[in-house]
Parts: structure tokens; C-alpha cells; sequence
């Protein structure tokens, strides 16, 4: 099997996407083909023995073959006309924006490209918050309490302090802050408001437990083990990303059987069917013995593959597990009725 | 102004968005040029003096210069290079998949394409009537009980006869069946599955009153008149699609004010933020004085432009009032830390 790993475009987490793809090339026993989105969006075709982060920050990687995206697939100019880019499946590995928020399902879709990764409605659900949250309660899994603010709206809010403020959509830690008291709401809606002209403001409670549960459906469940994250980590970003080289150190949460089974089964309940074709990390907390979904990742750092013990085997098993869509007959059945009907 | 207009696509309601797209012709002033969208995703500009239906239906249409679309627009080959097609704005005329499913606006966004239509995550949550449930629920605007079945799931429902059953993501009446009692069942589900692997159930209220009202934020709200549609109109999709040359005929509803200022303060909860850029139309029920959303149209049938006194002026208002994207910084920090802290 050929994958192409799709990643870069334009996010506030395109470094953290260059990490990831870089991450899989160690992981993944398949042939690769990389495929950089820059930040303009225009697709490159890197050699996948070129892969290094300097490639890309140097702006090197504009010397490598120009891709277009079109019908089928992606496209190379050649001397006379142009030539395909042969592989099976696409990974996408694009977190944030254009990767997270359904604008890379919906090209990948519309251009009858196969991939691994969550489908455009899937992306919208995970990446807002606010929508993440509709979702969960109305499939029976428990979120936190929360309020929205608007950018042109007073700042005023009603939950008790301390609380915690994150742009409505993004991911990876970026542009949240934890809020101890009013003096301190300005300054941190102020930051939050740089990514997004929304945000979710939710109570910030201490020591709350979280857990990491990653997963996908192929022929059947495949659970990664039950990531307890490391505390420090929750809330740096510079401390999550800025080293490349790092291994990840995975800690496995200590959980009763009963515990892990409420988090598999809180899993479940939102991966199916809205997740079908993506391997996803859902970030749970647990608070008085209940489970609470924090945060969907459909597309999580370096896919999470840390968490599983043979992950080349995971991607296999879910690229043959794809979903298909339903053909739209291709007929001009009311306009032959009409003309007839009109005698032309 | 030069307005393009996008049609067709591969959609149940291809043959609609042709009609729809006809119909602009004689209702905007503006400069108009035309992309089609074919069943199977190739763009063609069609000259706007050659927008007949049977352009389309005879194939004759892939005469036309054919586009492609990429960053920056839609672009055709000349003789040495290619060129660019020149438009201020493009409207999304395409209804159902593509159009309203989120596929076309998130190409669009992804291109750097200014365009009049629902951004991505309104789509998703329009397109699904599960999630418009979900999200009028959340701001305040009542929806009917509902049930959803999976395809492979057992058929036991628990509404009280009469219901109405639904493909979960299509428009335009296609595959609904109202469903007296439970032999009828069977047959109705059938139908609906053709077009989604997920329906949804709701309770059949004999001549409950619908009221449409269609609208946008442009400098301010402007709203067109509401309309009672015909009733026999309701769940033909033969009638009310057939006739390319009808006439159509709005019945303004007679409402008192109060009732009239219920509606719109429902559609003001629904609109804003979400379908900012979009000019939408919104199908309500009122049931003991009390206003329901049935379904959001973000892309309606011909543009709902007869329910507008000057349609035109409308959408050139639209048009200077397109959100904007939130700009994500172009930069390598990350990496020139790392890179620097290696000394390299």
C-alpha cells in the first residue's frame, strides 16, 4: 500500500503539522509520498528522504515538483502534459485550520480523492467547540458547563471564577488562557480573540483528571491504550511542540476496569457513524466519577500513533474501512420531461 | 459589479440549480458570467446568452471553455498560458450536496474565492437536520420532536402516527414520505434510505402553518415579505420543480405584527453569526402561537429573489458585506527557535 501523507496548509498549527508528518515516516512500514501544503496553499511533492523541518521554514521546498489538485487526484506538469501521483490512500495530517475545520475533506471529497481523515461534518462537529458540545449532550456523552462571547459583545460573564478562556475553534493549546479572577478576563479574551471571533469560557477546575483515549473503526474498534497526559504539558505550547527529536513519553493512565470501559464506551458513542474513515484522540475528564468530553481531535498530533502498539497495521486496517458515498444518478430526467412535454 | 454565477455540481438537485441559475438571469441587473459545475465536477463557462436547459441535458454545454479552479479563481487555457476569469463576487447556486453540504464553500475559501453563500459550518449545520435541530435548539428557536434511524438499524420507532419521515440531508422534498400508520412504514424508510444512510422522524402535523422568510445581514437586516406557501406545493417535488417557465406566485402571509417580529426575531437567533455572507431562507411552522424552524435553505430555489421587492440591490449589498477570515501569521517560529537552539 502507498499512502500520501498530506500536511503543512494554512493554520496556526502548520509547524505542528510538519512535526507529524515527520513523526510518521519512523512509524509507518508503507511507501510514502509527501505532499506539502504551503501556507499559500499551493501543493508540493517533497522526497520523503527530504523531509526535515528546515526544508520548509527555509522555503527550500519551492524548488520540489508543483502539484495541482484536481479530478482524481493530484497533478504534476510533465515536459508535454502531466502525469498523476500514484498512491492508495491520502493521510490527512493537516490539524487546524483547512485540515480540522472540513475545507481538506470537502477538497479530497470533491475531487473523488480516497483518505484517511475525518469527512467535512465531522470536522465542523469537532472543531467548534460550541459544536462539539451540542453534539456530545445530544448523543448522551457529558460536557462542562460553558458561555460564548462574541468579539463585539460585552464582556460580561455569569460562571464563578476561575474559568478558562479558549478560541472557539482552534486546537493545540493556542491562544488559551486560565483566568483566576476579572482583573485578569481582559487581557485573556484579548488574546483568545486574535484567533477567533468567538470564545468558549468554561470553569477551570484544579487537578480535574483527564484521559486520552485514541481510536478508529476499521473491520472492527481499535483502542489505543488510555493516555493519562502529562500535566505540565496541558497548557504549553512551546513546551508540546518545540522539540522535534523528543520521544514521546506515554504515560498510561491507571484506571479500574469499569472506569476505562465508561471512557471506551463515552468513545463510542461519538465516533460512530460521524467519525467513520478517521482515526481520532478524544480527550476525556473525569470528574466524580463521571466521564466529560473535553475536545475531539480528528486529526491528532503525529495521529496519535505513540498510543498504539502497531500503528502501520491500524492505518491498513482503516484505509480498507473507508466510507463510501452515495452515487447521485447522473440523469436530466425533469428536463427530458419538460422539453417533451413542450414538444422539443 | 460582475457577479459568477456557480450551478450544477454532482447534487439529487442538479436540475434545480440549472432552473435556479436561469432564473437569476432575468432578476439581476449586474454583469453576469456563468460556471457551470458538471455531475461530474469539471467547471465550464457558459455564455450567459446560452443558458438554456437543454444546454445542460444534450451535453452540448461541453463545447464550453472548460475551467479549473485554483488559487485565486477559476482559470482557462489560451493558446500559450492561461487566464484568469475576471468576476468581483461569485453566488453559489448550487442546491443540495456540494452547494449546501459545505464542499463548495470550502473550495471557495480554500482558493481565495470571494463568494455570496453559506460559509462551511453553516452548511453542515443547515444540511443536516439533526444538527439544525441541535443548533436551534441551543439559540433559543423551538424544533418538532424528532427521531433519527441508521440504516442498519432495527425499525422501531416511537412518534404517534401520522409521521414524517426524511432523508437526513437532502432538500427540496426529495424522498420524504408522510406515513399513516406502521405498514406503511417499511416502504417509506426504504425510499428515504436511498438518499442517506440516516433518516429522520417527525410527527406529522395535519395543516400546521408554514411561513417562510428569507433574508441576509448585509449593512443591516433586510428581510423579504414572509410567504405562506402553497400548500399542495409542500411534498411534490414534481410540481414544483417541472415547470421552468412558471411564474412563480408568492402568497404573502397574513400574520399580525406580533406574529410577524416572532418570526423574524427567530430568524435574527438562527442567522447571526453563523450564516453571515449567505442570504437564506428559513422555513417556519407556527403551532399554537408558538414559532418552530422547520428547515434552513442557505442556498433556497431560485435565490428566493421573488420574495425580494429589489433583489438586485440586495445582492450587491451582500456582496460588500462578505465576512472576513481570521489572517494566520506566515512564519517558522517554531522551527527557527529549534533550529537556532540546535545551533544550526
Amino acid at each position: 500500500m502507498k499512502i500520501a501523507i498530506l500536511f503543512g496548509a494554512n493554520s496556526f498549527e502548520h509547524e505542528i503539522s510538519i512535526v507529524s508528518a515527520i513523526a510518521l515516516k519512523k512509524v509507518l512500514k508503507e511507501e510514502l509520498v509527501y505532499i506539502f501544503c504551503d501556507y499559500h496553499r499551493s501543493f508540493y511533492l517533497v522526497p520523503a528522504d527530504k523531509i526535515t523541518s528546515k526544508r520548509f521554514s527555509s522555503g527550500e521546498y519551492k524548488k520540489d515538483k508543483k502539484l495541482s489538485i484536481k479530478n482524481g487526484g493530484f497533478y504534476h506538469k510533465t515536459l508535454v502534459s502531466e502525469k498523476k501521483l500514484e498512491f492508495d490512500v491520502l493521510l490527512n495530517v493537516i490539524h487546524g485550520s483547512d485540515g480540522e475545520d472540513g475545507k481538506i475533506a470537502s477538497l479530497l471529497d470533491f475531487f473523488h480523492i480516497s483518505y484517511i481523515g475525518p469527512r467535512n461534518e465531522a470536522s465542523v462537529i469537532s472543531y467548534n467547540k460550541l459544536f462539539t458540545k451540542m453534539y456530545a449532550n445530544e448523543f448522551g456523552v457529558k460536557t462542562l458547563n460553558y458561555e460564548i462571547l462574541q468579539k463585539n459583545e460585552p464582556r460580561e460573564i455569569n460562571l464563578i471564577f476561575p474559568v478558562i478562556i479558549k478560541p472557539l475553534r482552534l486546537g493545540s493549546s493556542i491562544g488559551i488562557s486560565i483566568v483566576k479572577d476579572k482583573d485578569e478576563l481582559d487581557y485573556a479574551l484579548d488574546v483568545a480573540f486574535e484567533f477567533d471571533n468567538q470564545v468558549l469560557i468554561e470553569p477551570f477546575v484544579n487537578k480535574i483528571k483527564e484521559y486520552n483515549l485514541a481510536g478508529y473503526k476499521g473491520g472492527k474498534y481499535n483502542f489505543s491504550i488510555i493516555e493519562e497526559p502529562q500535566k505540565e504539558e496541558f497548557l504549553d505550547f512551546d513546551k508540546k511542540y518545540l522539540d522535534f527529536s523528543r520521544t514521546k513519553k506515554v504515560n498510561e493512565a491507571k484506571l479500574s476496569d469499569d472506569m476505562a470501559n465508561k471512557i471506551r464506551e463515552a468513545f463510542i458513542k461519538l465516533y460512530e457513524p460521524l467519525f467513520a474513515g478517521a482515526l481520532i484522540r478524544c480527550d476525556f475528564f473525569v470528574l466524580d466519577n463521571e466521564v466529560y468530553i473535553n475536545e475531539i481531535n480528528p486529526v491528532p498530533g503525529s495521529m496519535a500513533n505513540y498510543l498504539f502498539s502497531d500503528f502501520s497495521s491500524a492505518i491498513k486496517d482503516l484505509a480498507i474501512s473507508l466510507p463510501k458515498n452515495i452515487k447521485i444518478p447522473k440523469t436530466y430526467k425533469y428536463i427530458h420531461k419538460i422539453q417533451s412535454a413542450k414538444g422539443k
